[in-house]
């Protein structure tokens, strides 16, 4: 379906589609909300996808946790309508803006994943870093949203 | 530096950050343009990058291609000034916002590497995808900025 990357030059300046998936099959993407561009989500894709999302026009990512394709929003409801998708330079990576309605995109319950800020200072002379909570609630009840599923997230 | 990951809650609700390093010692970074929310480039940071990103105020990347700290700006000089760094859920990811004033930050000549975007169509019955470029001039030479050095796209 995508073109045989076959020369930098095609990759950079050329007008073909030709991803790089890494060496899991996978390139990143960057999910942003086309309303207001905030960043909501760093997921992954695989081929089949990429493809998905491009012909359906709902964001499916490979869930890396589930180690399957995972339409995004099939148990929150929480659908990403895909407005525009972009591919970079070396095309490795994608961003795609997204239409998430009133709903979150972070299986916490906040409406975006980056919800916490890292300060930026001279020296880390301290052990740990803290965080600033910059979302301060959540808009949904992860718990009701997902019932008994475990967390995505790996220790 | 950075607090050990132990449990999930502490993960993705507690204060301090515990970045998750994949198997190759690196954690994916989004830089959006502190001005405008433009996306700029998708890197990746390995721990030390990562502590000179906070520590100085500077983006500081892990080249892949040249496999070494690469102090973004070092040769094209369009340092980006980090202005606020961002860590999602399960701290697998980070995104900074960055000033690089009138400069770039995409070694093909253009502000964002993200300058073209894939089509979104019900049915992909073509075997090439066409791109469309939404930027449509550069905004450096790469050739007199870079001079001689090869470009990192790999095929």
């Amino acid at each position: 379906m995508f073109k045989k990357r076959e020369n930098i030059v095609e990759i950079e300046e050329g007008s073909y589609l030709s991803p790089k998936f890494d060496n899991q099959g996978l390139i990143p993407v960057i999910a942003i909300c086309a309303k207001n561009k905030e960043i909501l989500m760093h997921g992954y894709m695989n081929e089949e996808a990429l493809r998905l999302t491009i012909e359906k026009g709902e964001a499916h990512y490979w869930s890396r946790s589930k180690n399957k394709i995972w339409h995004k929003g099939e148990t929150s409801g929480f659908v990403q309508k895909v407005k525009e998708i972009r591919i970079d330079d070396d095309q490795d990576a994608l961003w795609i803006s997204v239409d998430i309605g009133n709903g979150g995109s972070c299986h916490v319950g906040y409406r975006s994943c980056f919800y916490r800020s890292v300060p930026i200072k001279k020296i880390l002379d301290e052990k740990k870093i803290k965080l600033e909570f910059k979302e301060k609630n959540k808009i949904f009840d992860p718990k009701k949203v997902y019932k008994n599923e475990p967390s995505p997230t790996k220790v």
